[in-house]
């Protein structure tokens, strides 16, 4: 069946997301030089972060909560209570930063917008994901947000089962080889993937994959030449 | 038009919620009895958490969060840091709790499935309410899930637009007059109230609206009597 529907991932794809998470964390070191040193702080945030996903999901608030609770796992009695503010203040920082548009993207999707139903499917907190949308104006060129809570098989599969879309017809773009890409290979589907120059350990995969509905562009813009 | 879509709320509508929220607030008074009065703890963790909703949203990370940061305000130097850990245990023990069905929930919703389109619109984390819905096991009558950032007037218009509804052919039943019945009503749709014992200060409003449109039942299996 021919192309009918591109898929956007949203966070590093069309804004900027991770960096802000990594000059919060830079922020954290920071705020904490004084009585760890930087990859002790890195190594435990990280640790507790992967624990509590299953709990948290993916965001800023769960986040600020991982963040929390490595600081106190740390501290032991070195840090007074009131060294929690901070961390709440960077995570309202994080909460309340401007949407940052990636290279081109207002003209790529206006371009598209026309001759192919667009979806923004991006992954995290609902209220954050409607915040940044909101912010960016990008709401008026999508057919349908899809906030997801994960990007399995499973849960492209039932997104193309709700809005009665063939694998065949599904393109996804995304910065995400594991979230965005392999998962909607394996069911059938296309998949671009642009690679953005912060990505966060946990998505990181060293296979590129080999497939026929496979492809890597180096900008996003690379879309319009290749449709 | 006939009624032919029937949207159910889900904290305090379906399960309980609203009495975990209590008892944790409880617990965190009993944390906090030999440094601060209840009242006192109260009025702050009340104040924060309005003060939070717009950044936070509904849910119980932002509760966690909350929490935190009322205690902190209280406390000063008066408690050490680890006190915050406890805090974090009380909200991942929320995050863990089973999902307890009101009464009758599921024989209602097997009743009215065949003849109505029926719909979950709920409020509050994305990955909280998936997490409840998964675990009642409810997800099957459902025809659509919609996790809405908020339930005003235009909330419920977009989702009408979205899914294709008139106001006439649609009712919502809820517990909550300022989130469930009111906009509802105001839109020309329909909306039952199935008031629950315990509602979240911020939700209670004084007037029962006089409406043709309304109805109020003093437990959700009136609805089958109703229809």
């Amino acid at each position: 069946m021919p192309l009918r529907v591109i898929a956007f991932d949203a966070d590093d794809t069309l804004w900027v997301n991770e960096p802000y998470f990594r000059d919060t964390e830079k922020a954290l070191y920071a705020l904490m030089q004084d009585h760890f040193p930087e990859d002790v702080v890195n190594e435990i945030l990280f640790k507790v972060e992967i624990d509590n996903l299953p709990l948290y999901g993916y965001g800023i608030k769960g986040f600020m909560l991982s963040m929390i609770e490595a600081v106190i796992q740390l501290s032991g009695q070195a840090l007074p209570i009131t060294f929690i503010e901070q961390i709440l203040l960077l995570g309202k920082n994080m909460l309340d930063k401007p949407v940052e548009l990636l290279d081109d993207v207002e003209e790529i999707l206006a371009a598209l917008q026309g001759r192919y139903r667009l979806i923004l499917a991006t992954k995290g907190d609902l209220l954050d994901q409607q915040r940044k949308l909101m912010k960016s104006g990008l709401g008026k060129y999508f057919h349908h947000i899809e906030v997801m809570i994960d990007k399995r098989e499973s849960d492209y599969q039932s997104l193309m089962t709700r809005l009665d879309i063939e694998p065949s017809e599904f393109m996804m773009v995304g910065n995400s080889l594991k979230s965005d890409i392999v998962p909607v290979l394996a069911l059938g589907g296309h998949a671009v993937h642009v690679p953005f120059h912060t990505t966060w350990l946990h998505e990181r995969m060293e296979d590129i994959p080999k497939h026929g509905k496979f492809r890597e562009l180096h900008r996003l813009k690379g879309l319009l030449h290749m449709l």
